[in-house]
Parts: structure tokens; C-alpha cells; sequence
């Protein structure tokens, strides 16, 4: 029985959001972190460490970024009745937020891509977005390179 | 070349839902099972083999999750008219569980975590729910930790 | 310091799509990639290299495509106003998929099964699915099988 040594990379990215909603482009995090992982083929996945945000792969241009805020807003309105609207003696304050752990769910939390020849492999549309929905907020994203 | 073992884990929980819709916390079973693989660092793959199902990451509070079943009955409505709610020679019967593939879409059907030293890395609020969307059933959920 | 080769396998799928909205079976394809790796306990991951594509688990029936494709359209409909419908000129065109990016959105852009004892590991009712939401186009998958 033998173990191998590095073939896994973790790195922990605090992001501290200034916004309600906000979406920040992380892609050349990612991008760099492979390429200094050392790993030339296997996995990179991308993680939040929260609830009430997310991790999505989409176009990164500023009007795309709009339409993904107002149709998240559309699908989860604000102001609609939400069972966590009450007190929370574990919060010690009324849960406020359950728009943003329901746009959490439609985002998705993760995502992952292809690392190869010690690249990342992305289409050339695909940018890698932390999405705040609670903001502001320090957060805490890992990137995770897996491999050879 | 060298294969090296023991870098691949895979357990294989049954759960058997009892109601339609029922969410089912399961973070503690893949905390132990990233604990008992004796993997240090790595990945936790948590995967549903099933389509009417599904896996998410969000906060264990019981408001929380009345506020996703509602949400996905408002996005899914069960009364709508489905394409699937026809006779299926290979059911032997009526598809009456278009609603639950549909959720199954929306709320994903895996998620993944970070191992580092040993032990599972999810933020404070992060806990992993299997949801039953086609209860009562029997049910079969992967974990998966992989690494070194 | 250790490494060992053949823990990864890559392999680069294109596919034609014929039309706008198009779901393509790939399961087959990942089946067999499995397979043929050599690998025999790991995981497989399916990447789409697009953003107004999916990646999608479910069942394979032809009903259930139609209920997917109706509901993404009632959930993203296409004539609503979208920001990204304005003249782009990194484009040179104006951007018309708006609600395409707001699809890959909600279905996610990736999946990922065990792989046990050299095969894959899914439940009887789970396809794997390629969805085209902007066709027709010619696209890239990715199916990366990792492990031992």
C-alpha cells in the first residue's frame, strides 16, 4: 500500500462583499491556482462555504450578471411570505433572509472543470462567479485541485 | 506505473422517505464516513441514484426547509398539465411524478465538499439534505470521499 | 514524492446540435469512457465548456424531455425584457440568449456518479443529458473519469 503526495491542492478565498446581491468573477483565482498547484491532469472544484450565496458558470458580461439578478428575483420574490420569517432564538433575531438560501438552491453551490496538461479547461464563454445573495458578508470560497 | 489503493472510498446509504416530500438530513453520516476513510485530503462526493430526488446543501433549520417544499410546489406545480401524465406501457401505468422530476432539476442531484486533515470542511450553516420529492420510497444515496 | 500516471482519464465529446432546444442522451458515452479508462473506483464528471447548455440527470423518456423543456421556458420565458437583448459590440451582434444563460442556470452545467469495480454507478431511471438551449451550434463535453 502505497500514498502519493500531492495530488491535492486546497486553497481558501475570503471575499468580502460589499452588496445585498453581488456577483464576483473568480475565474482567474481558479485559473491560478491550477496552474501553481503543480497538478497537470484531474478535477478543479469550486465550493462555498455558505447558505446564502452561490457558485455559478456563466458569461461574464454585465448584462448577463443583471438578467441572472432580476430573474432570481422574479422566481424567489422578496416579499412573499417565508416560514423562516420569524423569530430564531438560535439566531437571536428574525430570520430574515430565506430569499437568499431559496436563490442559494436555484444557483447551485458548486462547480467543477476539467484541469489538463496543468491548465484549466473552460470554454471561452465560461467565467467561474461567487454570487452573494446576503450581503455584505465576509465569505469563504475553496478551490480544490485534484489529480496527477 | 504505479497504482496506489485505498484513495477511493464509497459507501452506499438506503433511506426509506415516508412522506411525499421530505427532506432528510444526512451531514453527519457523510461527516463520518470522511472520518472512517482514513482519506486526509481530498473530496466528498455526496450523489442520489435516483431522478425524483434530490441533494442539497443549505441551512438545517425546519422554517428553511418549509420555505424550499413551498417554493418548489410554486415553481412545480403539481396541477399543471405534464407531458408525462400519460400512459407508459414500461410503467404499467400513469406518470404522475412529472412534478418531482422537475424539482429534481432545480434543486440539483449531487454536491460536494472539501476533506483536509481528516475531516469534512462545510461552513457553520452548511448542512447536506437528501429530498424525497416521490415518497414513500426506498432510496439509495452515494458518498464518495476520494483523495490521498 | 511519488506520482503515479493513469489516474485521470479525459476525453473531449462534439456535438452537432440541430435545434434550439435539443436534450441528447449521453449516457452511453459516459458508460463506455468509464469502461474503457481502466479506472476502476473514482468518480465521473460530465462538464459542459458552454453557457447556454446543460448538464442535466434524468429520466429518459421522451414526455419528460417535453415537461423540462416547458417548464425552462414557463420559468425563463423568452419574450421578457433582458438586459443582455442590446447591441454587444464584442458581439457585433445584439445578445438574443439571454434567457438560454438563465436556462444553464437552472438545470446546472455539470454531473457526476461513482464509478465502482470499473463501471459506472447509476440508478435505473438516471440518463445523462447534454441540452442544447441556444442551438443549433456545435459544442464540447467533457467526461473526466478519476481514481484508481
Amino acid at each position: 500500500m502505497e500514498r502519493i503526495v500531492d495530488m491535492v491542492k486546497i486553497k481558501v478565498m475570503v471575499l468580502n462583499t460589499r452588496k445585498e446581491f453581488q456577483m464576483i468573477k473568480i475565474t482567474e483565482d481558479v485559473r491560478s491556482f491550477v496552474e501553481e498547484s503543480g497538478i497537470q491532469n484531474g478535477l478543479a472544484a469550486v465550493i462555498t462555504a455558505h447558505t446564502t450565496t452561490g457558485i455559478m458558470v456563466n458569461e461574464g458580461l454585465t448584462c448577463v450578471e443583471t438578467d441572472i439578478e432580476e430573474t432570481l428575483e422574479r422566481l424567489i420574490p422578496k416579499d412573499a411570505p417565508y416560514a423562516h420569517a420569524h423569530f430564531l432564538p438560535s439566531y437571536g433575531a428574525t430570520g430574515s433572509n430565506s430569499p437568499s438560501h431559496l436563490k442559494s438552491m436555484l444557483s447551485g453551490n458548486s462547480c467543477m472543470f476539467v484541469v489538463q496538461d496543468g491548465k484549466l479547461v473552460s470554454g471561452d464563454a465560461q467565467d467561474v462567479y461567487f454570487t452573494e445573495f446576503d450581503g455584505p458578508k465576509s465569505r469563504k470560497v475553496y478551490i480544490e485541485i485534484i489529480g496527477e
